[in-house]
């Protein structure tokens, strides 16, 4: 099978590791190109040692590339370095996966408000296919622009989305209380990641102010009747990896267990990289994959529906859910690089 | 000033333990003996050697105890141990404080469903003083049993309870997503707490049939003109010590967060261990402390007030509150041996 | 190519876990049988979440095994167990490649001094081959039985056999002093691996006494021209996998860095899991790979030669060790399966 | 009793976090000022909520100080810029305890080659006491400048200095082996301790070139009457506080384990702060509290001694060590202050 060349630009920040120890293992894809400026003319193995052994690549210039050698592009970009990026090359016509927050959101006003900036490209702004793949399939497939979904968004819609798109619950009482791993604040280093800030300690931080607030919102908005009115609150855990969400809401009338695995597992239906667990799940058991736990459960005593979602924030969070995203667009089979046994212990 | 001597019974669990540092270091207080039925006879420092040159005991049997030597006792027990040894030493007149669950809740039937046993003294369930100073101090001057509260009830009513004794918040919409630190689980080896299962890991666990939901439930209804309906899900965090809750419960109309701190000043006034704090806390900023750390807000956009607990659940969850109970029931200064920097980093 | 067909004996262990997450992404193998005496009729994915889609056998009891469906054995059992296996099964004639210690060291006194037990199969003791690919390639290829080395030995082995088969070194003086994590002491609850008992903690252990004391001296008195002394001393540290070791010898004349590292390089040429690196190696680094990173130096000052190993544990130090082995045995490639990129972060 | 007033000159990094922890609950020190140059202005509860409730100083500039208001001065501050602080203000004459590295070496060169800066009061270099109260107690008692040692030096030294003194070991052959926590890097955001770099990782660093290998070979030197030749590593553990060191010597004969202890117990008699234990320390047995706990074995096998030191490195470290010397300097009891538990679990 003929292979296909991938280029990431911003390959040191941890989704483009990520991306590179993803891609380097995939058996379709070559890496074409890995990019840093600051770190351009270095081997990648010397900046990561993991490396060595493995991937031999120089990091380079993205002004050094050759687009006619790329057949897909990640730009694992900062926010708002990603529009530019874009919007600067508008020559390169081969479909681009971002991993940024550029192109997620519905319009260029609420990008604006949540991301305290102007979108340089508000026309494409709501035009990007929202690379959930369990959700948007048919449009990822043919899209030339991907947006690839914040790790959030994705540990918080997937174990909504049947309830919301079926109508089941009340739409302004929606709690989700989401915990993540460091890596999710990136790889710079700042006060709030500084391991003594992070050990044996817990907190919650945004709240009320997220991003990903307005990117859950809106895509469950799309999936509902009515407007949502959604919680979501984050907290920072003493992990590297992974994301657990608590959603809590509230269902019209009582609904057994047994009727929302059944809901789920048709609504989920030959999704290779959803899960549903028969007991609440742990970070660990999808650490390094591609995979989504989620959890179900109705209390009696309260009337209120508690659905759990569980992810590897770098890998069904960004890395993972853009090769998968890849994988669509290029016509090759959805697993294709990501049939990975979670790291446990 | 004269000393009282504090006896405490099963002195080598981490509740136990704790007791020792604190009352080792309280200005008015003389450790008068520790008991382990499986260790007595050993040197406590030899079998906890933080204790080296600050504790010379040596643990003993209950039985070997005088009571007449004991000023005050704590229970140190697990869960349907201490009942039993309430009942077989009817004789004990000395002001108790029981850590266990089993005098903390309004009725034995209660108790039977929750804690899945008969409760052995049926006429002295509701009878206990529940030990949270911040609401229930006179009764605590005064009691002969105190039932000190569990670690996740403090850190969930504290948050509450302005908000539910003012009639502030609908009594059935009231979401407690709770976060603990290991030591909650007890010192005993067990799956749960193997390393390798916490570490860099994260999980919910009892979900809808924790023990906890109905002590809090209680109390909360205590307060409360309406019964309450609590949403109570624990989490296990990969951290020694601390307890962390997100609490969500929606207003009858909208509140500012000004006035939801004055509410809090004036129901804690004078209260030495609350702290109401202006960013969301850590559990690092109480770690070691008998403190509660609480924080409030508004969410306009949704409707919903957050209010958050953050607690050493072995000090004010658990051995701290027992001794500041143990300093008003011996009419000490309500923070003596209490005033602690937490450990921070 | 035609698969091969490998059975685990103890597939619930850590050691076992790992061969079957290992096995699993083999492209030449087939797992035929997993077996668990207290689990057997369990399906494998519900007692270990993580391989969910990914391996749905049940576990058996080996009772029910046919080893003519077998083509190579895996004994991941405890010491001592392992060896009874072996003796009682003496007509599996399929090679048997053994994780355990029982047939590691050189003779049936040694053993029953380190091991405090006698061994049942006195006369296979120092007859089967010694699993370290890098020393022993030869003997692995035709072996029957085949001890993989313990963790200790492969990290403290590696980074100073060159030294001492040059005949380098002072054979009197070696000191390593070595750091795990805390799978290295099993699955099994026990105090020493209680999470509070680890978490935000360091000490050492087994000072003097620890079994890999005389595994390490055999192995590299083989190499040595005269007895060696070697200084063995393991730490436990607050992590979940990898080994550290940290050697020291002394030259009997001074040597340059370089002079190192040539000498290194050519005793492992074309050894795929040796990486000899620039800078002292992390043990994320080698996280969930087979590799062994070494790094050398001499300190002018002192006049030692520091030496050190980084590999993991659960791969390097057992299951992905004891898989090279069996490539080896079978005639694959030697890296097949074990092409893994380190998972940090 | 009459109480000091002590001043703490950057209150703001560990070091200086660590001495308002301590200082502020001493029975006999009121904090007369804490500054900061970045800080001034702020509430220091504000800036560390830990001590919400229990320090309610603002931090100010160090040129508002007042020096006839302070009795003692504590300088926390990074290496060089203390030195100029003390050449800037000759006519400040209260006792000043330096916690940087300005003023432990011998002679100017040394600080000149390990420091890579000319000393700006080079006739001072030498002239400080060495503040390790159990060797210099007197000369502390006395001095108008005393130089709080580094961490690893404490951890190093109390374990080998009475085997040095006595000339029992042979002093080429002497191997420290150190492993520290996050918090001895500094409070400053970098590369090295961002949260994923460290958690669940391990490594050394600084090898041969760390400057508290001068440190630790010339104090050892002044008790011996050769040169001594010391060869020390540092690693980073995956932990905030606390340092094991684990030292290597050969005696020049064998010796019991009692012998070793009564030797020990002879040369710290009457030291409240050291700690001879049975079995290999914790580092969480001393976190939080000044002492350090020190193991002591002969191997026969091997003729080497093995010594180990545990510390908490911002107590008996930095902090703690210095308000020892600042008790001794006052005339106020050893442990005034001090008597603190270790916080475990």
């Amino acid at each position: 099978m003929s292979n296909f060349r991938a280029a990431i630009i911003g390959a040191t920040g941890f989704t483009g590791i990520e991306l590179v120890r993803l891609l380097s293992q995939h058996p379709q894809i070559e890496l074409a190109a890995l990019t840093s400026e600051s770190k351009a003319g270095q081997d990648y193995a010397d900046v990561f040692p993991q490396f060595r052994g493995l991937v031999s690549h120089q990091l380079q210039s993205y002004h050094d590339l050759h687009p006619e050698d790329i057949d897909i592009l990640f730009l694992a970009l900062p926010h708002r370095v990603s529009m530019s990026f874009v919007k600067e090359h508008p020559q390169w016509t081969m479909p681009i996966i971002d991993l940024s927050g550029d192109f997620r959101l519905d319009d260029p006003l609420s990008y604006e408000k949540w991301y305290d900036k102007k979108h340089v490209l508000p026309d494409r702004v709501g035009q990007a296919a929202y690379g959930l793949p369990e959700l948007h399939e048919e449009k990822i497939r043919k899209a030339d622009l991907i947006a690839n979904p914040g790790c959030f968004p994705t540990a918080s819609i997937l174990p909504l989305a049947p309830l919301v798109a079926e109508g089941l619950i009340d739409p302004e009482y929606v709690i989700i209380d989401a915990k993540t791993g460091v890596t999710g604040a990136g790889a710079k280093s700042k006060p709030v990641n500084h391991f003594s800030s992070v050990n044996d300690n817990f907190k919650a931080y945004g709240l009320k102010t997220h991003r990903h607030s307005i990117e859950i919102q809106q895509q469950l908005d799309h999936l509902s009747s009515k407007g949502m009115r959604i919680q979501f609150t984050p907290h920072l855990l003493p992990i590297d990896r992974g994301i657990l969400t608590t959603c809590y809401s509230r269902p019209h009338q009582a609904i057994t267990d047994t009727e929302l695995y059944e809901l789920y597992q048709n609504f989920y239906r030959d999704q290779p990289f959803i899960r549903l667990v028969s007991t609440a799940p742990s970070l660990k058991q999808v650490r390094g994959s591609n995979f989504c736990d989620i959890y179900l459960t109705f209390d009696e005593r309260t009337g209120n529906i508690i659905s759990m979602g569980a992810i590897d924030n770098l890998v069904k969070g960004a890395a993972g859910q853009a090769v998968h995203n890849m994988n669509l667009r290029l016509g090759l089979a959805p697993d294709a690089g990501l049939s990975i046994v979670p790291l446990q212990p």
